[in-house]
C-alpha cells in the first residue's frame, strides 16, 4: 500500500527518497527528468510515476505527496497541477525554500476540498543522506499526523530534529531566519579569514587555523567544518569567484525584520555584502571614486 | 622535579592546572589569593607558590612559567615583576586575551636576557576541563619545544586542537580574530531569535527551535548548543538585563581591519551593538527624537 510521493529529485529529494528507502518507506517518485526518476526507482526499487497525475494514480488515499522543488514559479506551479489531483484527508508538503505566506495562501486554497497543506523547512543539505535532516514544519495537528511517520525518518533521530513549529507557514518561517543566521555566521567567518589571510608579517596557514577552531574553540560549527573543507582542498581558493549568490531567503529575512521593525543589522548587512560581491555596487563605486 | 608554573587561578586558570593534573603535570601555583591557591594545591597535590619569586624559586630550570591573569595592567605588571626571575631558556607563557602587539613588545624584552616568550590564545570556556581547549601559540621554535608537552594535555588530543600559528604575536592574532567571529556569530544568533520571538502569530516556541537546530542543521554550533541551553532555563530570559559587555579582543579586531583596509562590516558591527546596548546610543537617539 503506497501513500507516499516525493516529487522532485534532485539533490535534496533524490537522497531524501534515498533516506526513507533506508528507513523502509519506499516512496512513489516523479520528477521532470523521466530517466532520472527511473534510474532513481530502480535503484530504491520504487514506483515511478510518468508525470504528476499518474504518480499520485498510484496512491492509496489518503497519502502525503511531497514537494521537493525549486521554490517560486516551479513549486507554484506544481501546487497548482496537483491540487485538484488530491482527495479529503491528503496532505501536500512544500519541502521547498518558499516564502511562509505562501504556505498560508497555499492552505487556505486546498483547504475547501479537505486537502492539509503542510510547509517544510529543510536543512543539512547533501550530509542530510548520512546524519538526517532538520525539519520545521507548520501546519495543523492532523497534517502533522499524516506526515509524523517520514520526519521520523528523515531526521536525524524519530524523536530529534524536526519540530511542529506551529500553525500554517511557521515551519517555513523558521527555515527562513535559520537560513539569515547562516548568512550572518558564513559573513562573519568570510571576515575573520580574510583577516588571517591578510596578516602576510606572520604568514599564517589559514586551513590550519580551520582545522584547529573545529577543536575545542567557542566557533566550532558545521560552518566551519565546511570553510575547513575547503581550505584543505585549496588554501588559496585560487579557482572561485569572488561571487556569492543570494537566496529568497536572505531577501525575506531582510523584508521581514522591516516588517516587523526588529533590527537584523548583521544578518541584513551579511545580505547586503552578497549584493555587492555580485558587482551590485560598482555603480556607486564609480560614483564615490 | 618541577618545571611549570601556573599563575592565575581563576576559571580559566584553575581548571587549566586540573587540566594538567589529570595528565600526570603537577604545576607549581600561584594567585594572588593565598586561600585559593593553597585550596587548589592541596586538591591537585600541587606546590603552592607564596608569592611570585617564591613559586619560580620551587622550580627547576629551564622551567615555564604560564600567565593566565586577565590582560591588561594585571598582566603587564606579573611579566614586569617575574622578567628578572627568569633565566636563559626559561619560557613565559602568556595565556591572557592579550593583544597581540604587546607580545611582540614582550618577547623583545625579554630576549637580552635569553628567556622565551609565547603568546597562547586558549579558548574553550569552562567547558575545557573536561574537553580540552583550542590553544594558539606564536613564538620561536624553541620557546614551542619547552611549551608543548603541557599544549598536549591541555588540548583535547595530543595531535589535535593546538597549532603553532607562528612568529611571537601570532597565536594572540589568531585568538583575536577567533573572538570578532565569535560577536559575529552571537550577533546573528541574536538576531534571529529575536525575529522568532517578534513573530507572535505563530506563538513559536523558541527553546524549541534552539534544541532542534542542534541537529541536522546548517547553523548546528558550539554557541548554538550554549543558546539551547540559555533557552531552556528560561526562553523569556527575564531575568538578564540586556547589556553586553565587550572586550578588548573585539574592540582590537575592528580597529586591527581599519589597519589592514580589510572589510569586516559584520563583525565590526557586531561589536557597535554591544556598545548600543551599553546604552551608548543614547545621545545619538535623543538627537534623532
Amino acid at each position: 500500500m503506497k501513500s507516499f510521493a516525493i516529487f522532485g529529485l534532485g539533490k535534496m529529494g533524490g537522497n531524501m527518497a534515498r533516506r526513507l528507502a533506508k528507513g523502509g518507506v519506499r516512496p512513489v517518485l516523479f520528477d521532470q527528468d523521466p530517466a532520472l526518476t527511473a534510474a532513481l526507482a530502480q535503484e530504491l526499487g520504487c514506483t515511478a510515476g510518468t508525470s504528476p497525475g499518474h504518480a499520485i494514480a498510484q496512491l492509496t488515499s489518503p497519502c502525503v505527496v511531497w514537494l521537493m522543488l525549486p521554490s517560486g514559479a516551479v513549486t507554484e506551479g506544481m501546487v497548482t497541477q496537483v491540487a485538484p489531483l488530491l482527495r479529503a484527508g491528503d496532505v501536500l508538503v512544500d519541502g521547498a525554500n518558499s516564502m511562509y505566506k505562501d504556505a498560508v495562501r497555499r492552505a487556505a486554497m486546498l483547504k475547501p476540498a479537505g486537502v492539509e497543506f503542510m510547509d517544510a523547512g529543510v536543512s543539512g543539505g547533501v550530509h542530510g543522506l548520512a546524519n538526517g535532516y532538520c525539519l520545521m514544519v507548520g501546519g495543523s495537528d492532523a497534517a502533522l499526523k499524516a506526515v509524523r511517520p517520514y520526519l521520523e525518518i528523515l531526521a536525524p533521530a524519530p524523536d530529534t530534529g524536526w519540530l511542529h513549529c506551529g500553525l500554517t507557514g511557521s515551519g517555513h518561517y523558521v527555515k527562513m531566519v535559520h537560513n539569515g543566521i547562516e548568512y550572518g555566521m558564513m559573513q562573519a567567518f568570510a571576515e575573520g579569514f580574510a583577516m588571517l589571510e591578510a596578516k602576510k608579517e606572520f604568514g599564517i596557514d589559514v586551513a590550519a587555523v580551520s582545522e584547529l577552531w573545529r577543536h575545542g574553540s567557542v566557533v566550532r560549527s558545521w560552518l566551519l567544518d565546511l570553510t575547513a573543507g575547503a581550505l584543505k582542498e585549496d588554501a588559496t581558493l585560487a579557482g572561485i569567484k569572488p561571487h556569492v549568490a543570494d537566496s529568497g531567503e536572505g531577501r525575506w529575512t531582510a523584508q521581514e525584520a522591516v516588517d516587523l521593525g526588529i533590527p537584523t543589522p548583521v544578518m541584513s548587512l551579511a545580505l547586503m555584502m552578497r549584493f555587492a560581491s555580485q558587482g551590485k555596487d560598482e555603480f556607486g563605486a564609480k560614483l564615490l571614486a
